[in-house]
């Protein structure tokens, strides 16, 4: 029989400390660069492991995070979990409400502040119950700060030992906790074991995934506070690759600067940082050296099309689609052309890359229709979403929604797509974002699309309203180009859309707003346009 | 928290079969080629699943496959494992009075046999107790042997359903089983868990390892009877990778051509394999289109840094060193070139490549001394390696060996090695091929490697032999080349090596032989040597 050896955290940085010793983390600062080795690293685990347990840190404890991409960040990511607390990374996006909601929630015992955060803290501290200490991640001995028992960073590492032995542990610890915003009421807290984690990162390391490898040097553009930060942290580790890390509030031209100084081969974010990069790139008219990058990741939300062609073209890279959640760790997919599709005409492959891809291996998927029937991978018939695998949460933390989520053992996405046979997904819209109409579906997504084609359209939103015949309807909430603001009607919109859709797809009515309001995370708050438009009347 | 979901074989096939349907498995056959699709594959395995549970195979029970690398070979690498029940890999290369060691010590119920292997079994059989079946792999529906029990494998197949419903099963139960010979007495049984074999798959699917691909075409040289094909059928299944499969008795010639024609790109066995390939083309003066070749996998022993350069050269294809044994499942090292090397001059990077390479992300290593105590990894002081983790065996299936082996947690490999600072592993001896002279350790692969450097040498092994004061002494055992069997001497081997070395680390005497035994798997058999000469007495 095989070893009982489990799958732990620890082991993640033991190979990188040991093998990968002299391989770096650099971090961009205030006032230039912070770079050490993981040698360097491991030391300063051990030691902030030895600070958390001084100052009362148990087993399955929680230990918030508050911060930006940061080596000290990045010690957290395993000092908790090689102790056998549960690494809480926070949103720093957060409204005030929820941000006491969750560190209530999760009982957080300690909390790591980056020093420019600490002014969102201070004064909700007060509400915080369970917090008895708040460690400043700086060199600053004395922190001026109202936050009770606040302590300095480095001086608690600078008391502490640099050897460390660890607790017996199972892979079924918990290790870390993340937060995810929900359609209805607070977020809900997703709690991953070490054996999770450490499956993910070989799911990562995969060369038909991510592939991280030692070649690579690593920057996540995505945040340390999201879905483990996709990942990075520990499947760079694994490897031994470099490690990028961002710091305070990186802008586009920091993010360029970064990837040409230090040659960076694999990065990840949402589509807004990318589009982002294009339009400062379009904006500047500066050039920089991208030779380096093998692929830029684009997740949270789907990526137009036009974008990864624009980064192919203009700047020679792979704009790499992958789709995940909160709950999965979060990779679920990740796009590669598979070898038969090679020969596609580059339009179709253009329209492949935008789509979700495929399935990543070590999970299941389920494409279900409302009764969870099982659908057929035709790329026509769209259905929900289910997955399950090592790496998929069982439950909410301490919640009772798991129950409209976790169903027979498999993860209901909420999310609506189509499968084609070769596995691709596409995905259309969220469960909670379809139009039911007459017990039929109306894809909010599609009509959306349609709307923002307008030339005089910037955003648009589409959402069900309530009506007595159909149950629901859609409306279109529409924001205009700055100059067309006082131009743009109704008319001209639909009339736009028409032809394209049946008739009874056809929004009923259109508003125009000035902004759509976004989520901590940067997606479309459909939940607070519902809430604004429950009782609107048609021509009312 | 994380679901509770097991790690299985199944998963691995479910995941081909599904999102890899039309990619092919290529056997080569005494009359051409056979080719299917995993589709076609996974309905196959269901057939034999429900062929075994109809002969009243049950979970736990061993099923033996007694086969060169096909298709149907394949098929049984999935089907018992679904099932519940475990495949037994015979090496069909063991000595008769082994081969019924091992079957009934496995208590094999059923054995899988290639047709052209059944006389080996046929006078053995009455002494195998526990088989009920013998199956023989062949379209001919009433195969003549004297087998008790003999069945035809496709009038099985054809008789079955291809629906099969997995039992319950969890990630620890027993999948896989292959004997590894021991050093003194009968193979020794390994037992491999669905957690292992999963992880294993995932592990050599890294960007890191062997980075097992969809664009692969893979095609193991090793056999699969041979540790489980060093994980080739199941993560080549992970990914769809095309397969293809050597057949019965595969010369250089046919390698080549299947290389070729095939396009293979990625394929593993021993280096007297790859060996007999460069023979084979400097002999026949044949060329053949490599380019596809992305690694040529080395393992099983050493391989000379000479072969691998030759690859290179010769033939533009990268010989790659990987390490592991059958407790391991195997994969323990692959032989990667670590970035900051990567300028080395190109004699230093030969040295490198000729090395075992790094321990693969998921293993831990150690050096230690004969009392256990831990070694410097300063690439000078030798050791034993010791191993632990998620893929290696704890103990020996139903034998009382384990205690030697296992210890503490540690898998104690029995190779001495030196593991320099960047962590690359360089073994020299066996232990037990160590010569123990007056409480010092000779080497006797370096004495073994200055000698067959002579012109005159083509094979030489050193041995240990007793002695009355100084316990024991090295022996040197020489195979003279065909045209120096009357005139090579003594003298002429003392002389040629005796400024290499410290005067007592020189053989006692040197005995000249025919032939070097050999195992079956083609490495030398020391145990002969040391027997034949335990009673020498130099000068005698």
């Amino acid at each position: 029989m095989t070893m009982h050896y489990p799958l732990l955290v620890s082991n993640i940085l033991n190979r990188a400390r040991t093998a990968f010793a002299d391989k770096e983390i650099i971090t961009r600062t205030e006032d230039g660069t912070h770079r050490y080795t993981y040698k360097d690293m491991g030391a300063r685990v051990n030691r902030l492991a030895n600070a958390l347990s001084a100052l009362g840190v148990k087993k399955g404890d929680r230990v918030g995070t508050f911060g930006w991409n940061t080596y000290r960040h990045l010690e957290a990511y395993f000092a908790s979990p090689i102790m056998g607390a549960v690494n809480h990374t926070i949103n720093i996006r957060l409204f005030p409400d929820d941000l006491v909601y969750i560190i209530n929630h999760a009982e957080d015992k300690v909390v790591l502040v980056d020093p420019d955060l600490v002014p969102i803290l201070e004064p909700l501290a007060p509400q915080m119950e369970s917090v008895e200490h708040f460690i400043i991640m700086s060199d600053d001995p004395e922190p001026a700060t109202t936050l009770p028992g606040a302590l300095c960073y480095e001086t608690l590492l600078a008391q502490a030992s640099d050897e460390f032995t660890q607790p017996e542990m199972d892979e079924y610890d918990p290790a870390g906790l993340c937060y995810t915003s929900a359609t209805t009421g607070r977020p809900k807290g997703v709690t991953y074991t070490h054996r999770a984690l450490y499956l993910h990162s070989m799911a990562e390391c995969m060369a038909d995934t991510s592939a991280f490898s030692e070649r690579d040097t690593t920057m996540a553009m995505v945040p340390m506070f999201h879905a483990n930060c996709w990942g990075f942290p520990y499947s760079s580790t694994m490897v031994g690759a470099n490690q990028v890390m961002p710091g305070v509030r990186p802008d586009p031209q920091a993010i360029c600067e970064l990837f040409e100084e230090h040659k960076v081969t694999l990065t990840a974010g949402v589509p807004t940082i990318w589009v982002g990069v294009l339009d400062y790139l379009d904006r500047s008219g500066k050039t920089y050296d991208f030779s380096s990058l093998r692929a830029v990741i684009s997740g949270g939300s789907a990526v137009p099309v036009s974008v990864i062609r624009a980064y192919k073209e203009k700047l020679g890279v792979d704009l790499v689609h992958a789709y995940g959640m909160t709950e999965a760790t979060p990779i679920v997919t990740y796009n590669r052309v598979k070898t038969h599709l090679e020969g596609l005409p580059e339009d179709e492959k253009y329209e492949l890359a935008g789509s979700q891809g495929l399935v990543v291996a070590g999970l299941e998927m389920r494409l279900v229709d409302e009764n969870g029937e099982d659908l057929p991978w035709d790329g026509e018939q769209r259905g929900e979403l289910l997955f399950r695998g090592p790496w998929v949460a069982r439950e909410y933390y301490n919640d009772e929604r798991t129950a409209e989520t976790y169903i027979d053992g498999w993860y209901h996405s909420g999310d609506i797509a189509s499968v084609n046979p070769d596995g691709y997904i596409q995905i259309g819209d969220r469960v909670k974002d379809m139009v039911k109409s007459g017990g039929e579906w109306i894809s909010s997504v599609d009509l959306e699309t349609a709307i923002i084609a307008h030339p005089d359209v910037l955003e648009a939103a589409v959402i069900a309203i309530p009506h007595p015949t159909w149950v629901e309807r859609p409306l279109a909430c529409v924001v205009p180009r700055e100059d067309a603001r006082d131009s743009l009607d109704r008319a001209q919109v639909m009339d736009f859309i028409r032809d394209k859709f049946a008739r009874w797809w056809l929004p009923d009515d259109v508003v125009f707003i000035d902004e759509i309001p976004k989520t901590s995370v940067g997606k479309f708050d459909k939940k607070v346009l519902r809430d604004r438009y429950q009782d609107y009347v048609v021509g009312g």
